[in-house]
């Protein structure tokens, strides 16, 4: 088989790297180009010390991007900027993998609203195809544009999507109380990703207002086919990487946990990187990979469900779910490459 | 004025070192005496090795007590053990602060039900008084037993007091999503507990059965009136202390953020360890100290009321309320050898 | 071609779960057992619940392996019980890589000095070749019994061996100034690897007398053939795996920086894990993976040699070093199941 | 007593935030003014939100001494801002102490080559006092400006003092490795403090060139009569504060243990803040305080020297020490507001 050729735009971040680390042992691609403009012309182990002897490919300019037939590119830019990227390119060949925001929401309007931003390719956020592969597989594999969902969304939907197709809770009061890894708010130093600010520490941010809630919003909706209201909370946990989410929903009707499982378990039957766990999973047990471990109980007491979701943020929340993308766009086993096994402890 | 005599039973544990700590600078009492079983005849500062040259007394075993005038004593017993004690001392006139579950909860059949195991001394959970001094000040000072609350309670008490004392909140639904340090667990080795279970790594516990929600549930049954359904899920944080508590709950009424944050401050107007934070507080923010911070907000989209409630379980949670309760007792002032100040960074 | 035939003696600890991950996409051979005497009958998975999914054999007890064709074992057992293992299958056609201390050292004398407790198997200690396979690749090719070195060893000895095999150093005041993650106490909970005692915190222990000096210095002699005296002082880190190792030696004779970088590159010319960096390796660097980073440094000012050594404590220090000795026994490509790229962050 | 006035140059980073810490419990002083350029009218608290309701003194302008009379000044400016102040107000009666490194070296031309940049008040070098009060009490008292020492500077004097003093070493190859939390490196956010470069992480860095090394070797040398060559190697600790440092060293003579701890117990007879401990110190045990401890061995297999010393870089490292000296300045009692008790855990 011929390697197909990739390319990674924006080398400098954790989702530039962790596309490397992934990509790097995958048998069917090869990496044919990673481009940065503040470290053009160093190696990619220059930027990523750690890579040193591994990958030390030469970062070249976007615009090299020309000389080179490709396949697919993976956009590892900040919100914004992918989106000129993205209409630059809108009639080239190559398969578009977005790990921004750019293209998640719904419409422009929505984009606006959350984003503070006016969006200048509108279109692009039309043809985008929403990047879970549990719930739209096959309309991934037709794509040309993904939107990968951002590590929040992929939590909090992958935890409540069983639920909510099956219209089994009350829409308008799920609480979604999320707790992430410090990765998340990416590479660059700034006060809140401070040692001393984060160790032995804990708080919540972003209350009411955090972007991540309208993408989350917009898949249930459309899973669900009502209106939902979600109340998201993210916390900032003193760990690199991990998200632990914990939902609370009211079910409509009888409910026991047994039958919660059951629902669960055929919901993800055929997911293989959805892990239905026998006690409350830890952010460890996952760390590395590209796994989503869900436990899922049913509080009698209160007539309440909790589920708690866990996943790797730079993973199955970023780079992982965009390299399990990329295999269904290119026809390969969802699994190849993502064969990682968690780093515990 | 003459220094108060003071026992403190159980040194080996967190909340024994914590008194110690709180109580050497405290300008009005002498410790009297310190017991261990396990470790009686060393010194206080062998069992903590950090306290050597601060607090070197010899542990002496328990039965020493008859020969000492006591004025009060603190019980840094376990749970089962505590009313032991409280059942034989029952005719002294020393006053006794137990940190223990023993007495916290309203009466002998909902003990057994939640901590699954008899009740020796049902009396004592009659004449117990609950103490939060932000609460119920007038029945601490004429207590001769104080239940000192649990670190989880606490937090989410004193984070719900205002609303369910004005009957503002739905009670049948109320979240309680707590975030705790390892401290919570005590000082004994244990798998849970153990660093590299721990650390980089977030996991749920005890979900829907912690004996802290009927503790939480009892408090606020009284406060509001009605009956309450609290939906309580510890977490277990990678930090030594600290509980970061978010509680969601619905408003009965009209509800703007403006109108709740004057209820809340009119509630604690003369509470001197609560603080109404401008922005999200962190744990670090009163790691070391006696305050609880609260953070109030409403979102208006959701129609959802979301309150952040931040304390260090070791000593708002345990410790240092502990203290606060024996100033009430003794006619002190209520911050007396309380003024600490958060260690942050 | 046929796949090898493994068993892996001792599945509760880190060092079995570590061989079951790198194992576990090694594609030559296949694990036909794990024992477990205390978890028998149980799946490996129940025992590191983070495998569930991924590794899930039922755990037999030892006794076991009569019933299998085994072409290797790996013994991760307590130091103590290897000894009984070895001494028990000593007719057995299988290979042994052990990965206690048992046959670490130069004599019985020696063993029972250092480890306080007397060694029932000297035949072993005579037989066995000491795994660390940029020095030895040749004898470990022939070997029935590897001792697996120990991770300061492997950190020490790799930053030493290029300046004592050239007779570089002053050999009667090596300094050995290590920095070890927690693993390296192992999976019992005990008041050492506590959380609240590790976190935030940092201590020396073992001074002077700690097991590894005699196992360092053992190695250290014979390729100076000369004698050695190495001061190893380790120290406990809040972290979870990784050892760096600080290494001051005074020069014999002339040096200069660039003329060392060239004897250590020239050393290792050949070895596939030792990467010698250009700058302070961090101990993430080579987080999950059988690196050993090494940094060297000549100070003119002093007149002393400084290296720096990085490893991961549970691999290149135990599970991952031992799969590459495997390697070598099987006449593999030594790289074989190690293409591990470090988890950064 | 009339209060002392006090003013503190330096607000915003971590030692202008200790200071306050510290002085707002202690009786005797008043803090008459608050510096800071960038932050000038707003709170203190606004800038360290931790400290709402316990220092919320508006900022002003460093031209507002003019307006006061001041007893004293804390300067918590960067190095090169410090001597521009001293110079501006040298001739002014208040004492200064001075948390910079810009008067503690011996000469403007040391100062120059280990700080790269050149010195603009010379004068000040020679009339300031190296503030360790260990070791020169007589001096701090006497002193108008004091040089309050670097944090590794400290860790490494008082653990070497008592061996230099008494000529007790060879000082030609003293090793003192130390290792500190990131405090150390300020409140700016920058890579180097980012929480995913340092959590789970340790390294060296500084080899060879650290100005520390001249400040330790300055003293020493003092103290010792001789000319000594200290080598001096920093390590970056996943902890918020502490400096542990270990030492190596060998005895010119016969030495051994129990006589080296005399030694020891001797010099520091009459050091409050001075901890001689039974077992090796951790960090956490002088954690929020002003203590030095220090644990001394000797290896007779090696003929060396191990000591172990350990530090609060922000308290004994900085703060508490400039409040010591502050006491000393003042006919003080040396502990007053000092009485701080390690926050461990």
């Amino acid at each position: 088989m011929i390697k197909k050729r990739i390319g990674i735009i924006g080398a400098t971040g954790y989702t530039g790297s962790e596309l490397v680390r992934i990509l790097t042992n995958h048998p069917d691609i090869e990496i044919t180009l990673i481009t940065s403009e503040s470290r053009a012309g160093e190696l990619f182990s220059d930027v990523h010390p750690f890579l040193q002897g591994i990958a030390d490919q030469t970062l070249v300019s976007i615009n090299q991007i020309e000389e080179h037939e490709l396949d697919l590119v993976f956009l590892a830019l900040p919100h914004g900027v992918s989106m000129d990227f993205v209409k630059r390119v809108k009639d080239k060949s190559f398969k578009i993998i977005d790990l921004s925001g750019d293209f998640r929401l719904r419409s422009q309007a929505e984009y606006e609203e959350w984003y503070k931003t006016s969006h200048i390719y509108p279109e692009g956020i039309e043809k985008a195809v929403f990047g879970i592969p549990e719930l739209y597989h096959d309309k991934i594999k037709e794509a040309r544009l993904i939107a990968n969902p951002g590590c929040f969304p992929t939590s909090a939907i992958l935890g409540l999507a069983p639920l909510l197709k099956g219209k089994l809770i009350e829409t308008d009061r799920i609480i979604v109380d999320s707790k992430t890894g410090v990765t998340g708010a990416g590479i660059k130093a700034k006060s809140t990703n401070m040692y001393s600010n984060v160790n032995d520490n804990f708080k919540a941010y972003g209350l009411k207002h955090h972007r991540h809630t309208i993408e989350i919003q917009g898949v249930l909706d459309e899973l669900s086919g009502q209106e939902t209201l979600i109340q998201f909370t993210p916390h900032l946990l003193p760990v690199d990487r991990g998200i632990l989410t914990t939902i609370y929903a009211r079910p409509t009707g009888e409910m026991d946990e047994a039958g919660l499982r059951e629902i669960y378990a055929a919901f993800y039957e055929n997911a293989p990187f959805v892990r239905l766990r026998k006690q409350e999973p830890a952010i460890k047990d996952v760390r590395g990979t590209n796994y989503c471990d869900l436990f899922v109980s049913y509080d009698k007491r209160t007539n309440m469900i909790i589920v708690i979701s866990v996943i790797d943020n730079l993973i199955k929340g970023a780079a992982g779910q965009a390299v399990q993308n990329m295999n269904i766009l290119f026809g390969l086993e969802e699994t190849k490459g993502l064969n990682l096994i968690p780093l515990n402890p």
